[in-house]
């Protein structure tokens, strides 16, 4: 669970290693090497859309790509809708108020449909665990998956990691900790997954309403003391709460959460003095975290993070359709 | 009605024969091989989708695609928009939930709105029968109707044709037997139209209450009773339950209704042993078709419907901008 | 206020003056010669996408344009998608349905979200006055103001700039009349100081109850009586009445606005007998403009309108993204 990468970046050239797996459905499975791998490939995508105006790309020119979105989403269907143009692909996206599962459509004749079409590559959000991984068993073309219920979002947690290796140069041996709704978060589940796998010390810190049971089985050490858990601390990583929690069962109010489990500037002392301050956004300010502490360059790699993920996004896209491209090595 | 194709797949090589009509509103008015000649338009493009990752051609680059849908679709939408992709057009979709019809003003000004952007070619769907025809003649560029009201859908019925024709290798003395809300269907309608234009033998079969009045002057036998109607089809053609008819004075449940309407073993067993299996979809499962009848890849078309209708599309976009594009022997 | 403009059309070859804005906020702040000199980059795509089906050009090639619209819009939203692929870029749409802003992230994270995705432009509609400035502090590429609040709608007034200028041969010294709600129209703001600016003599016709105060300011002269203001004006402009004035405090019912405010032949036959009619769209016929006033094309510009709007949206795109693009002159 915690052995360490077997790789270090930079040691499988483009085009020359082949990616196991058809499909990007989550952070479990993935051997460290294979994590390393996206991320290598990813570099040179973060120096891509860094080189000026023109951010293009043509190797998915001809290739389809749907952003089937079956619940609501910003950020991440904008950076893989961006991601897949830059790349020279045809997007298309299919959004919920559109979607014939109003209409009765089964989730799998919804798959068969975008299968016929010959999509080369479908990535789905959709709000049941489990709902991508049906999808992916019906079709012929690479599934990404881009967060499916409370069980992973595998692409935030690849995009969390080139940020936090780009800032600290390793993963390996660093000490992670994340906070918030540990039992409803995809993004924790698949970051648990993605950092113990590449060697971090990974600790979880929730209310003890919010924190699943079995968590140990992670390779994780859980907190209900936040403050406890901070001190050696080289990253931070703060999850968003959710609305529908913050009010009723869970939590007592917005304003007790962030007393208890919000990032200030004393919790933030606590750890390492270089810590790094992260999440996923879209932020609730002074809930999750102060603003001064989410404004702070220096510590913050909230916006890297933003940034990050439309490269992960690329390089996922690229290597999961290289088999079919018939890229040399891969076929 | 009934007239034979006066040609074959392979007749019209590309570019070479002009189709007469700036608009696609519907099949009514279109000659046999006319129908005929966009299906073997659409073959090239069956092939090209089929060709791998890379699916692209390049004959509209610049040209600019308006999907104007004033009513939600999923599949519709998306094979329209994949279509025009295929082909390098630059295509904008204007959705129901953003149209300035919500602030009153006229289809009209809608109409003349797309066509002062200076658009190439229009693909309108509208819950009224009779608004793509009022539109087509207020804009300059062809029009195509991806469904209007309870008239036309002359896509579905070109796709459906296609199947058939591939799956058959003719349509010219086929049994087809249409089952389902014949009266509200513009799918039954306008394959109605094309399969005895085509020279099918063409059986309807509906409850009365969604038997419209005057069908036989379509050149179709009529039938309530679904047994009746099978034995030597060589085609079977399930009609999706619109939702809204699954309650109150048409039927009386959905499971009568599959009971009564419904395709399963015993019914299939009544046509003839090869017979093809189609529906628009989406499906309801168990209301109008049972689950191992749909998914029966032997029998059923269902999935390479959606896919020839990408290609049926590509060839309606392509050919309908001949003239404009000043292809030779077009203008 | 009322200065001539400095150049006349065609002083600006393309690619040799250096437009000296990052952003396009409104008009006000721009001198006459560069709204001038926005009206002549915008001849060259007026005649691109007049040119026939193939209207294309590179230049935006691998720059990403996101048009981010908080408030719902058919007409400007494809306007700028269609300006912006006509250009060669990468456009993405965000709705304000799939918006994070629903989630409570606020409006500054949304522009740094979108600023480090790494947007070579961003066009923002947003129902606030002033939150299209806020955002263009945040972000380091060009913002461009396609509608806020009640501040303003500068491509509005540049593309009816570019008609008037048009079909009139000049600005300067034009008397343009614009009636209608003027107390909430950001058209109407944006007018009254690019025709001002450009030389016209502006009259501003409203309902006590819809004229702002202090609107001498602007150096227009404000009628309450619309027969009054019309006598001598070459241009007639109607704003649209929004839906949500037409009842309650503002005006007693739509046929009553239309007696006192509508514009129908009596009226027009005060103004000169060339004058022209325009409407930003969308009309209500039969309250703002009598309907066989709006289909003159003789006196109507309102098509051409919207024609002008993906002629000078094209403008505005490639002149704002000159310099990051490094054309050479402007770095």
């Amino acid at each position: 669970m915690t052995s360490p990468p077997t790789a270090s970046p930079g040691r499988f050239p483009a085009g020359s290693a082949a990616f196991p797996h058809r499909h990007l459905l989550g952070i479990a499975g993935l051997q460290p090497w294979e994590i390393e791998f996206i991320l290598s490939e990813a570099e040179q995508w973060v120096a891509l859309n860094r080189s000026g105006a023109t951010k293009r790309d043509d190797r998915l020119r001809g290739l389809t790509i749907i952003n089937a979105f079956f619940e609501n989403s910003t950020r991440t269907l904008l950076s893989f809708e961006i991601a897949g143009k830059r790349l020279g692909a045809d997007v298309v996206n299919m959004h919920v108020a559109q979607s014939s599962t109003k209409k009765g459509e089964t989730l799998i004749d919804t798959a068969m449909t975008l299968n016929a079409m010959r999509a080369d590559a479908i990535v789905i959000r959709h709000g049941s665990s489990g709902a991508v991984d049906l999808i992916s068993q019906k079709v012929d073309c690479p599934v990404l998956n881009a967060g499916d219920g409370t069980h992973e979002h595998p692409t935030q947690a690849l995009l969390d990691a080139l940020t936090i290796r780009r800032r600290k140069g390793r993963i390996d041996g660093l000490v992670v900790t994340i906070c918030g709704d540990i039992l409803h978060s995809r993004v924790a589940r698949s970051n648990m997954i993605s950092l113990t796998t590449l060697g971090a010390q990974v600790r979880v810190v929730a209310p003890p309403a919010l924190m699943p049971e079995g968590i140990a089985s992670f390779g994780v050490e859980a907190f209900n003391n936040f403050d406890a858990a901070l001190p050696g601390s080289d990253v931070v990583m703060m999850l968003r709460l959710q609305n529908e929690r913050m009010q009723g069962d869970f939590i007592p109010s917005p304003r007790e959460f962030f007393h208890l489990y919000g990032l200030d500037s004393r919790r933030l002392a606590l750890a390492k003095p270089d810590a790094l301050v992260m999440h996923p956004g879209p932020m609730n300010r002074g809930v999750e975290i102060a603003s001064h502490i989410a404004d702070d360059l220096e510590r913050s790699a909230i916006t890297e993070q933003v940034e990050m993920g439309v490269a992960v996004r690329m390089a996922c896209l690229d290597i999961l359709t290289r088999r079919a491209r018939g890229v040399e090595g891969w076929s």
